[in-house]
């Protein structure tokens, strides 16, 4: 096409990779980058610019940080003694969003996939058994309620043998409409009622 | 949030700014980044820098390009006595796309707009009559098929006075089921049935 330069192309290319932007919606990207050069081209240089340069994986929990260990695993107020496994950094982000948990964290890497190939040795399992060596009191396996979440907890299970393992509660989630939920939310929320 | 540094979180921002990306998915593109940090942050950092320092605006059409005339506009092959209006860069593009015109093309810089406040003089309108005395045979109004869109072309053809002026046509779109298309639409290709 030769009304769209090499340069404004690539851009193009690369932006229709990240995940919820299409080849169209990358265009419209490149274009409102290109209009607003001062206020969201170049800070956006900028800022990835800098994020290569400084984001590091921390050698402990596998988060994301400027520093490793990271923010969390170096801060004193948080308990060692509980750890909360998750598949991916989005899941530690999101349970930091709902400011519940006050241990530290372990990021698995992904979850167990016979379809895709994901095997323990590709996920951080080998580190996990040795932070809880190191005297854990409770692993929290936080991985999402999908086969594969569910597979790798129970891999996770068996190897933690008698030590303390809990999951996250399944059930109606809050805001939630019983008329649009599955039958098996219902069902495990209706099984784990509660007394009020 | 102590999990998520500044810089990640500065990055976030900007990326929710682009069009298409809420909050969400802005967290989802970041983390994508850093992720594959050779394949997608590095380069994607590149194209933003190189783009912020190469592409001008070109003086005659308006069009985005690393030079300016642009690339459409010294291009020796292509005819500049047709000149076809439209409101975006991106309309542009569409068309090139479609790869169905040879002239030249001026970029307007928006449509007229009482309520957003878009007076003809916020739009590229005088350029447009310099470039049209110059000696240009037909100017195709190129607007999109809305209400500002088609306000904007009735004054630039009242504008353009007794040269030939011409808008896209209206119809059935190629591949579109009748069924899903409006009445507007539907009406205007009843009416411009052509003999088979």
């Amino acid at each position: 096409m030769a009304a769209i330069g090499s340069e404004i192309e690539r851009l193009i290319q690369l932006l229709a990779k990240l995940p919820g932007l299409g080849p169209r919606s990358a265009r419209r990207a490149a274009l409102a980058l290109l209009k607003k050069r001062d206020t969201l081209l170049e800070p956006l240089a900028e800022s990835l610019r800098e994020a290569a340069d400084a984001i590091l994986t921390c050698e402990t929990c596998g988060n994301l940080d400027t520093q490793s260990p990271c923010a969390i695993c170096s801060d004193g107020r948080r308990d060692p003694h509980i750890l909360c496994v998750v598949e991916d950094v989005a899941d530690l982000w999101a349970l930091e969003r709902a400011g519940v948990f006050r241990g530290r964290y372990h990021v698995l890497g992904g979850a167990l996939s016979a379809l895709d190939g994901v095997t323990p040795e590709r996920l951080n399992v080998a580190q996990l058994l040795d932070r809880v060596k190191l005297g854990v009191d409770e692993v929290i396996l936080a991985m999402n309620a999908t086969v594969e979440g569910q597979t790798t907890a129970h891999y996770l299970m068996d190897l933690l043998g008698d030590r303390k393992v809990t999951r996250l509660a399944h059930g109606v989630p809050v805001g939630g409409e019983l008329d649009y939920l599955d039958e098996g939310t219902l069902s495990a929320a209706f099984k784990a009622r509660r007394a009020l």
